[in-house]
């Protein structure tokens, strides 16, 4: 939304004297109340000005970027989700490996009797590839990040939520989980990387 | 920016009939000209109709997500790109992992007489380190991405780009390089990540 240099001037009259009337933003600005309508009613329908009935106007701090915010907030995990790598906690670490370059992954999700139970990055693989360990014997179990220790999100979690995670706990990969009450564990539905969160960031730079 | 109904209306008729003079919107809503002036005013200023004199109301096709769109494409690479972690290519390739770690980054950036001449990830590292080669005799140039096959942005390129690059070439990371005429190569100023992209995605989603 471009603002006129007019409305610019109603914005920054407002901020410095709210709450204000339209008589006297008129008068500040030597023009008739009635040219200032159409103005003010953009600025209020467009939610940077608020208007309370025989009080005034006040400035609301919303900018265009509010409406970023608010798209992004919409947006659910389920939305985006990608599908998830897992495998069975005996696998090997050297097998882990080979899937992983196969399936094209940063990240895999381990689990025990089809319940999560860790979850292995490219970092925890080259840590221990590096450490002269024999990768064909060791079970992926021995190097995984383990329940509860694992940060995951939930379908109906927002994105900006599961972004917020990944930044926080500075890992690249979530695992999108459902819990299963009666096998007392979380089933794997989905993941959510820093590839799908760049991605969708491409989607909403791209719109035009 | 919230539409009111008759706001939506005004939309659907001018998409269906455009051009659309107001004097038709008028009657096929059955309102008068004077009714529906503050509507138009704010739908042609926040840019989802566009009026042509004489001609009448056409539909842009712009949405809220164009606010999205437009702000995204403004932010430049120069305004947020982080500290890159650069080698020289006779580092041995034990080394230059270490470093990756004391570091924490994904990809590390390898120089010649201080002009880029490779990239390398963790997942090459990981390639190799599987593949039962010596790290500790190796130098980091035999395993590392060559110009001029290195994907990169300049300082003015747009953070959208630089996002459209990770995606498309699905890369974790993109060195931020400028020309060195003399010295007929690029120096690196900065790293674009897929981490760079989350967390502005983060705080453009944060602002209220």
């Amino acid at each position: 939304m471009q603002l006129s240099e007019r409305q610019e001037k109603i914005i920054d009259i407002v901020k410095e004297n709210q709450p204000i009337t339209s008589e006297a933003i008129a008068s500040m600005l030597k023009l008739t109340r009635s040219t200032l309508r159409p103005d003010l009613a953009i600025l209020t329908m467009s939610g940077i000005l608020d208007a309370r009935p025989k009080v005034g106007y006040f400035y609301t701090g919303k900018t265009s970027l509010s409406y970023i915010s608010e798209k992004i907030k919409k947006i659910k995990v389920s939305d985006i989700k990608s599908v998830p790598v897992v495998v069975d906690e005996a696998i090997s670490i050297y097998d882990a490996i080979v899937l992983m370059f196969i399936e094209d992954v940063g990240s895999i999700y381990v689990t025990s009797k089809g319940l999560l139970s860790g979850v292995v990055s490219r970092k925890d693989f080259l840590r221990n590839a590096i450490g002269g360990i024999d990768l064909n014997k060791m079970p992926i179990g021995m190097i995984m990040t383990r329940m509860p220790n694992i940060v995951y999100v939930e379908p109906e979690d927002s994105i900006l939520d599961a972004a917020i995670k990944l930044i926080d706990h500075e890992i690249d990969s979530l695992p999108v989980i459902e819990e299963d009450k009666e096998a007392k564990g979380y089933k794997v539905l989905g993941r959510i990387t820093k590839t799908t969160i760049t991605g969708l960031f491409v989607e909403l730079g791209k719109n035009d």
